[in-house]
């Protein structure tokens, strides 16, 4: 099983914003719903050996935490607004500090990164960490941050983990999981 | 220069579509929007050394070519949306079978995939091809479908051409423009 956990600074833990403006009314929720994209598709299928667990900061219910579960989940296209539609819908449901499921494979609790650092053993995917390509294992949790930098108090809170880097470019959250999941791929056996 | 020549077999040739319904009422414009993002984002900036042009069958003024040139795009945001409202504004312009600029970067002209294999010479990216890691030389134009196969005819002109694969599985196209891109950036003077 793998994990992206990717930390939206300043997206809404409410239901009250538009789809049809995820970059501005919602904090940028379309780099998170790029995320999941990113972390459940392949071509005409589905990564259901993925999670992908966003750590939302934005708003007064923060931090809550949505969690897409590829093993199990419907109703989801690739396109940014469906991601978009099931994270709005999980917002608005009544949580405590367990998952509660939304949609089928959507979950939502309250909580945020340090919840997810005790779940998960993560490394942080960063530009100045060592090559992918080189690791002798693959880490099964990965963390990213959305188009923010980590802020110091999370700075703090990861100081002591690896930190792996997938090329010399600092990328986009979900371009850096298409990379790290390539890598993954291609340590399958069976690849050539 | 490097350029990724995505065909929309279905994607729409006018403007009459709506920026809510990508998926359905465009064509499967979504997919042509990733595709955008994957070729000309880096983290808070541009590559400025990528092109991506958009090969539209879709409707009754098919095809047409869209090329977002990263070298001097503007007005172009992350989000599906943005580079969906510039391929919008681009398809309302009238051309003929020249580029015209419709805004900064973005340009419109008649025709297809003939004339991009004209202009270009490309390897495809398919995933029965040769390991792109195992490439001496990277190429400096790649043709990928939309979410369906290529079709009949189209396999038929890029029969001869290069086939390249980024890995074991089947990927989206903007996915597999990611992965090809790493590939590149890593190959770049200067990293470790």
């Amino acid at each position: 099983m793998t994990c992206f956990i990717v930390i939206g600074h300043l997206a809404r833990t409410d239901e009250e914003w538009s789809l049809n403006d995820m970059p501005g009314s919602a904090g940028r929720m379309d780099v998170l719903s790029r995320c999941v994209n990113a972390s459940l598709f392949l071509s005409h299928d589905l990564r259901r050996d993925v999670d992908c667990c966003l750590a939302l900061y934005g708003g007064p219910d923060a931090p809550k935490t949505v969690k897409f579960s590829g093993r199990n989940v419907r109703y989801l296209n690739p396109d940014e607004r469906s991601a978009g539609a099931l994270l709005k819908k999980a917002l608005g449901l009544r949580c405590g500090t367990t998952y509660r499921e939304s949609t089928p494979g959507v979950f939502v609790r309250k909580g945020g990164l340090p919840e997810l650092l005790w779940d998960h053993a993560c490394v942080v995917l960063d530009v100045a960490g060592s090559d992918i390509r080189c690791a002798d294992v693959l880490p099964d949790a990965y963390l990213l941050s959305d188009h923010l930098n980590f802020t110091e108090e999370e700075r703090e809170s990861i100081r002591d983990l690896p930190k792996y880097s997938v090329g010399p470019q600092a990328l986009h959250a979900d371009h850096t999981i298409t990379v790290v999941l390539n890598e993954i791929d291609r340590r399958r056996p069976g690849w050539r």
